[in-house]
C-alpha cells in the first residue's frame, strides 16, 4: 500500500441523479486528491449502476448511512435543493465535512438552519458556486483584486440556458424561481468580483417564449439592476433558452480597465455561409464548467487535508439568496426592494 | 452643364463645430446625391476655414441667412441642442427641409414646438439617429422584422465612451444628463429594433470614476431596465469612459434567434502578449458611424428628391426623449417611472 | 456483479510517462465503456504510483507481461516512438488489439513491419491521430464530406507549440524531426479532410529562435506547400514555440464554402489594456484535445465491442509519415519531393 | 481667398474607371491636404460624369494634357497596368510628381524604364501599396520594427477575393497572373513587415473552382512558400473567390511575440443559428482599405509639401514584382526559383 493512497480524502456523493453522477465521474477522473468511496441515493438502483461504472464504491440508501460509512470523510450533497437541509443535518451530525450544491436552501430560514447545523457540529460547509473555481473567473477576480484595474464601477452578467427544465421543475416552490434557480450564480459573482455588497435590486420578467411557465408562477426571461454599497451599479440578464447554445457572460467595468468572461467567442470551429462566418457555439457535450467542478472539489478536499476553512461558505449562499429573493419580490411587486428588507439588517 | 449635376439636392450645414464639420466633409465626399452649397455659423471664421477646405461653399452668419440662400434646398442642423428649436423655426419658416442632430430638443415642450413648426410649414423634419442608417443595424432590423427570429423578448444595449466631455458640458441643463445625452440612442434602438414601445423604466447611476460630474448634477455611469408594452424587457448600460476604446453594443434575444451588434470583435489587428492575444479596438480615428452618417444624409436627400416623407421623425425623437427623461427621473427618485407619467398618455 | 460491468473492455496502458499517465487518467474518468485493468512500464515505480492514484490496476514490467494479463483485452501503447514496433509485436503476438500513439514508427520499413505484425496476428491496430476524434474536427469533416461546401481546393494547417521539448528529444533520430514529430498531425488532417492524397511537397525550415536545435539537425520553424492528386494545394506551418500559447489551426477553402478549426478565438476571458482587449489564450492546464483523447479510446473500445475494424489504421499512419519524410527531405535538399519517391508507388 | 486654400496640393487623377473614380472621391472627401483640380481619361464622357459629381474639376483627354494643366502639381495614375509606363513617362516629362497604382508595370524592364523616367525628370514616383498606409498595418510594422517582439521568423499572408474578375482580365498578358495581380500585395508586405528580402520561392496553383481560367493560362488558387535572406520563411495563399467575403489576413511569428492583421473577426453584426453564431463578414460596400487609400494619398501630398522623398518607391514595386514573377515561374516549372534568377543579382 502506497503512502500516497493513504493521503487521499475519502468522499461520498449523496444523490445519483444528473448532477450527482457528474460529480462522481469528475471525482473519479479529475480529482487526484480524493477517492470516491461511497454513493448514496434512496433509489439504490441508480446508485448501483453508477457504482458499477466507477470501479465499485459502496452504495448506501440514505444520507445517514452514507455519513456513517467509516471510509467517508466528507460528503458532496447533490440531492434536490428542497432536501439539502435534511442532508446537511444528517451529515453534520456524523461529524463529516460537507460540499453542498447551490443553493444551500430555497429560503433564508432553512439556509440559516443549515449553517447552524454545520456550525454546531464544527464541520466544514462549502457551497458549490463553481464559477468561483473556474480558472477564467479566478483570473478575472485576481485582476480586479490586484487593484491594477482601479475601482469597479459597473457589473454585468448574463445567463441564457439552452432550454428550460420541465415546467414542473420551474415551480418556484421547487426551483425558487428564475432568480434563485439561475440568477444566484450572477448574484454570487456580483458580490465576489465587485468585492462589495448589493443593497437594492429592481427587476422585470416576462413569459413570452414559454407561456406555460406562467401557470406555475415563473417567468422565462428576466432582467434586473443592482445597486451596491459603494454606489456601483450592475445588470443581470436571465433567459431560459436560446437557439444557439448555453451562454454565460460576465463583465466588470472598472475605472482603470475592464474584464470579460464569456462564451460568445469560445467556439473552436466555424463554417462559412453567404457573407458570414458561423462560429459553432461551445459544444454542450463538453460542459463549460467541468473543470470548475473538479477544481471546486479539489479546493474542498485540500482545505480538509490542510485543516483549513473552506473559501465559499454557507454565508455566501445566504447573501446571494437574499439578493435573488429581493429580485423575485421586486419583479412581482413592481418596485425596488432593498436587501435589508428581505434579509434583515 | 450635365443633367446629373442638376439633380443633386443643394444642402446647407448650420453649425461648423466638430459635428457640423464632420457632416460637411461627409456630404462632400460620401453623399453623391447632394451638393454642399452653403455653411452657416455665427462664428464666421470657423465657417470660412471649413469652406476653404471643401471647395468654397458660401458662408452665412445666421440660420435665417443660410435658410434664405436660394441654392439651399435643405439644411442639416448641427448647432448645440439648446439652439435646435430656434434653428428649426428659422429654417421651417423659409420652407426648407431639415435634418436635425439628436436630440431635437432637451425637453418635451421644446420638442413639440419644433415638430409643430415643421408641420405648420409643411417641411420635412428628420432627426439624426444615425445608427438606424448603419448597414449592420439595418441588417439586424431586417432580421428581426422578417419574423425569422420569432418574437423579441429581451433587449440589451450598451454605450461606453472613451472619455467624458468637459464637466461643464455634462451639466444636465446643457446635455440633458447622461440618459438624454448618451442613452437616447439606446432608447431609440429599443423602440426600433423591438418594434415596441417602452412603458416603464428603472435606473441607477453613480459617479465613481469622475466625482467632479456630481458637482453639475450628472453621473458617469448608469444602468436601466426597461419594460415594453408587449411584456418584453431590456437593459441599458452607459458609461462615460473606458480604457480600451469607444464601445457600442446592442443585442436582442428573440424566441427563435438572437442578433448582435457590437464593437468588441471589430478590430483588424492584434498582438500577442504572454498567454494572451490583445486585439486592438477599432481605431477611433476611423469613426465607427461615418458610413451611417453618410447613409443618413443620403436617405434624407433621397426622400426630398422622391417627394417622400422621411423615415426617422421628430416624433421618434420625442418618444426616445421621453424614455430618457423617465430614466433620469427614476435614477434621481429611486423608483420606477412610467413613460405615461413623463410624456402624457 | 452487474451485467454492465461485464460489458466493459479491459484495457492496459503500456508506458506510464507523460502521455501514458494522461491516457490512463482519461480512461478512468472519461471512457465509461472501458475498465483500466493494468499498467505496464519497465520503470515499475512510476507504474505503481500511477496505479495508486487510479484505484489499483495491476502493474507489469514489460509489454509481454502486460499483454499476457488475462483481464487485458486490448492495450494502449504510449512508450516512445522508437519502441512502438517491439511493443506492437509483443501485443499482437498475444492476440490483443492495439491502440498505438502516433507515429506508429519513425521509418516506413518499421511502420510496415508493425502493420504486418498486426495483420498476421489478426488484431486491430488503431493509430492515435486524436484530432480525428475531436468533435470540432469531426464536424468539419462531416461538412466537407457532405458535399454541401463543394469541392475542396486549398488546405491550410498550422501547429505552434508553446515551447520546444528538450534539445535531445528534438534529435531527428528520436523525434523524426519537426515534420514527423509535429507535422504528422497536419499531414493526416490534409488527407482526411481533403479526402485526397498528397503527391508532392516542398518545404523550408529555420533555426532562428532556438539555434541549439541545429546542433542535433532539427529546425524550430518550418513551412511547406502540398500538391494533392486532385490538383488541390495546401500549406503547413510549424513552430516550436509562441509567446501566447499552444496554437492549432486548420482551414479548408472549398468551392462552395470554407471550414475553420482553431484556437485563436477560443479563450473564455479577457482584460482591457489601453486601446485593446487582451483575450486570454485557452488555458494550457485544460488540454485542448483531452476530449478528443477520450473519444479516440471510446471509438477503439466500441469497435472491439462491436467486432468491427478500427477507423484510423496503420496505413493512415504510413501515409502521413510518408508525407512528413518527403517534407523533411525537401527541406534538406531544397527541391520538391514526390511522395512516390519516398513511399514507393 | 484664404491662405489655407493656397497650401493645398493640386492633384489630377488619370483614369476615371473603377479605381480612378474611387481615388477621386477619396481625394475630395478624405484628403484635406489636396485639391482635386483635374481628371483625365481618353473616354471623356466618363471623366465628365465624375467631374460633375465632384464639384467640377477640369477634364482632359490624355495624360499629356492632364500633366500640362498648370493647376496640376501631381498626378495619381489609375489607368490599366499595361499603360502605366506611358503615363509615367508623360507626367515625368512635364515635371510633375506621380502616385502610380500597383504594379508599376507587369514586367521588370518596363518597371525599370518607369523608374528611370522619373529619376531622369527628378520627380517623385510613389507606388500604391496601400496596405502600408492602413493604420492597422502601420501598427503591426511599428510593433515589429520596435524590436519588442524579437526577431521575425515566419511570415504568413492570405488574400481571398469574393469573386474573380472577368476571364479576359485574368489573362496573364493583362493581369500578370494571380501572383502579380493579387500576390504582389503579400510580397510587398513580406519585405516590409519582415524587414528582409525574399531570396527564393516555390509555388503551386490550381483551377478547381474556375476551370475557364485555364483557357487564358491563369489559376484560381495558389500557394507559395518563401525563403528570406535571414533564413526566415513564409507562406502566401491566394484564391479568386470565397463564399463569405473578401478575406485579407497577415501574421508574423517572431521570437518574442506575434502580430495578426485580418478580416476574419472584423464584422460588427451577428445572428444566431442553431448551435452557432454567424458573424457577418465586413460589409463589402464599406471598403476595407478606403482609409488606407486616403492615408496613402495624404502621405504623397505631404511629402510633396515638405519637399521630401516618398516612402514607397518604384524600387519597392520592382522588388515585389520580382518575387511575383519568380512565384509564377515556380508554379509553371514545378521547381523553386531564386529571386536572383528572375531579377538579376
Amino acid at each position: 500500500m502506497s503512502p500516497r493512497a493513504d493521503s487521499r480524502i475519502g468522499l461520498g456523493v449523496l444523490g445519483c441523479g444528473r448532477m450527482g453522477s457528474a460529480h462522481a465521474r469528475i471525482i473519479a477522473g479529475l480529482v487526484p486528491e480524493a477517492r470516491l468511496v461511497a454513493l448514496g441515493d434512496v433509489q439504490v438502483d441508480a446508485a448501483h449502476r453508477l457504482a458499477a461504472e466507477l470501479g465499485g464504491p459502496r452504495v448506501h440508501d440514505s444520507a445517514e448511512a452514507l455519513a456513517a460509512d467509516p471510509e467517508v470523510q466528507a460528503v458532496l450533497v447533490a440531492v434536490s435543493s428542497s432536501r439539502h437541509l435534511d442532508a446537511v443535518r444528517a451529515i453534520a451530525a456524523a461529524g463529516k465535512d460537507i460540499l453542498c450544491e447551490k443553493p444551500l436552501a430555497l429560503t433564508l430560514p432553512e439556509t440559516d438552519a443549515a449553517i447552524a447545523a454545520a456550525d454546531a457540529a464544527g464541520v466544514r460547509l462549502q457551497v458549490a458556486f463553481m464559477r468561483r473555481h473556474d480558472p477564467d473567473h479566478r483570473r478575472a477576480k485576481e485582476r480586479l483584486a490586484s487593484g491594477a484595474l482601479g475601482r469597479p464601477i459597473q457589473f454585468g452578467s448574463l445567463q441564457f440556458d439552452m432550454e428550460p427544465p420541465p415546467v414542473a421543475f420551474c415551480d418556484p416552490a421547487i426551483s425558487g424561481g428564475i432568480f434563485v434557480d439561475m440568477g444566484i450564480h450572477e448574484f454570487d459573482l456580483a458580490r465576489w468580483l465587485m468585492d462589495d455588497e448589493v443593497t437594492e435590486v429592481m427587476a422585470y420578467g416576462s413569459t413570452l417564449s414559454h407561456p406555460e411557465l406562467a401557470t406555475v408562477g415563473d417567468v422565462d426571461s428576466a432582467v434586473a439592476i443592482l445597486r451596491f454599497a459603494s454606489g456601483a451599479t450592475g445588470t443581470v440578464k436571465l433567459a431560459r433558452d436560446t437557439t444557439y447554445g448555453e451562454d454565460v457572460r460576465t463583465e466588470v467595468l472598472a475605472t482603470g480597465g475592464s474584464v470579460w468572461l464569456g462564451s460568445l467567442q469560445a467556439g473552436h470551429s466555424a463554417v462559412s455561409g453567404p457573407g458570414s462566418i458561423a462560429s459553432d457555439f461551445p459544444d454542450p457535450a463538453i460542459p463549460r464548467f467541468e473543470r470548475a467542478y473538479a477544481e471546486q472539489t479539489r479546493a474542498f478536499v485540500r482545505a480538509i487535508a490542510a485543516g483549513e476553512p473552506v473559501s465559499v461558505t454557507g454565508r455566501d449562499s445566504r447573501a446571494a439568496l437574499a439578493i435573488a429573493i429581493a429580485a423575485d419580490r421586486s419583479m412581482r411587486e413592481g418596485r425596488p426592494v432593498t436587501i435589508a428588507e428581505v434579509a434583515g439588517a
